[in-house]
């Protein structure tokens, strides 16, 4: 994909993205029939599914050649990350969607060849999007985002952290090691929604991001604009992330990256 | 205080929350000196000191007879709450404006005898206030405040939560019942202000919050607007506020409190 490709890409994607992010907002007081997946807890609503039906229609219809990987089942079976793959999650933050109506988003990343391209990440009902293409920086709306700070300590980092993997009984990480981190930062905040945290991150108001359940579309877009501000995302033990699983996840200033790693994280698995 | 005092005391109340928001969103880019209070992580700025200047001087000029209680130490000393105190965080979130320069709050609560009358919650840079007074219900900027709903489960709830009580050193709450808490309930969020916590149970956008170590200032105008749309706050045991010190808080949902309190909630001292 060259330059000019990759710009027109990411200006269809971002108007795609818009106009999704308007029609929740139209129907946002509307009833909704609220399902769940894999537990009582996960849920999905008529909206996710739209969405994602929505895009993958605006793209088999104007790239035919592209691959659409989705959240809700309604792109392709990908069983690689060769070609062009759009990797979307229509609703990120659904619990929040449901509940609060509003702090959930739109998460588009446009991946060539296992490349990430193009990320969009839309704070719906704030209408903030977070963007970046490759090699160009990061924005918030048309406001360009900072580099990552140079220098930054752990006790004076906050990190999004949700609350289970506190719990001696969750089965992905030592519990002692994230008691300790939590011990040693100076805040945790939890804001139900991955593609705003990785978002926050790459704005640089909060620090950092370890969680353990996350699947590709809830950082594909998380990933391109996280990388442009300087930011480090691995695996919570520092590999490479699986674009193709389920998979954990540590985004975070690089200055602070090797810290958590090497001190806290003690994965189970 | 009869009905036409409070509605002239909220209304010139509001008027200063307002204006003194606008002031905070004017600099809020300026450079600024931050100092550390209690430890190094309880933050303060020149900031909170002159909005809280602001706010005793005006009230000092106009009613003399009223008492200014504030956290930055530039009211009254307050040893009882009779007659008419105003009760400030001028900052709610200091920790959230000196990172993310969002997410804090204004709060302002207006006591009779110990009776709550009036409160405000300004969501400064969202420019969102949330107000009640006494026995007129709940305000999100000028829509009425729902009733909470009359059913509500703890399997169905977000509570807002901080990782702090989770640790099994903390000081104040047995971590056991509040795992069993968070294994109990859908989820938890942390959003790192006080008063954006209560005004977000009032709202129904979370259902509960559970907190250790808040002060007047940080609770008193969220108790008015919770109460008016039928929240319930007490101490995390369940006692009455003291509204002159450093409180255990549980501001729920009534249908969820007795069940937190009967099944989870075990205080240390």
């Amino acid at each position: 994909m060259d330059k000019l490709q990759r710009t027109n890409l990411y200006k269809q994607a971002k108007e795609w993205v818009l106009e999704a992010g308007q029609r929740i907002r139209e129907t946002i007081d509307d009833p909704r029939t609220i399902q769940t997946k894999s537990n009582a807890n996960d849920l999905v609503t008529e909206m996710d599914q739209e969405t994602e039906q929505f895009f993958a229609g605006m793209i088999r219809k104007l790239y035919p050649d592209h691959h659409v990987f989705g959240e809700e089942g309604f792109g392709d079976e990908i069983t690689s990350l060769e070609g062009t793959v759009w990797i979307i999650d229509p609703i990120d933050g659904t619990m929040n969607f449901v509940h609060q109506k509003r702090n959930f988003a739109i998460s588009v990343g446009i991946y060539e060849d296992g490349v990430g391209e193009i990320g969009l990440i839309y704070n719906v009902m704030e209408d903030t999007i977070y963007t970046a293409v490759r090699g160009e920086g990061a924005y918030k709306n048309h406001h360009r985002l900072a580099q990552l700070p140079e220098e930054k300590q752990l006790k004076q980092a906050i990190f999004a952290l949700n609350t289970t993997w506190m719990l001696p009984e969750n089965p992905f990480i030592s519990h002692k090691g994230v008691h300790e981190l939590v011990k040693t930062l100076r805040s945790t905040r939890t804001y139900g929604s991955a593609a705003l945290e990785f978002a926050f991150v790459a704005e640089g108001i909060i620090d950092g991001y370890l969680t353990m359940t996350l699947m590709p579309w809830d950082i594909a877009a998380g990933m391109v604009i996280l990388k442009e501000v300087g930011g480090t995302v691995t695996t919570a033990d520092g590999q490479d992330i699986d674009m193709l699983h389920q998979t954990t996840i540590l985004a975070c200033h690089p200055k602070l990256h090797s810290d958590v790693i090497g001190e806290f994280v003690d994965l189970k698995q």
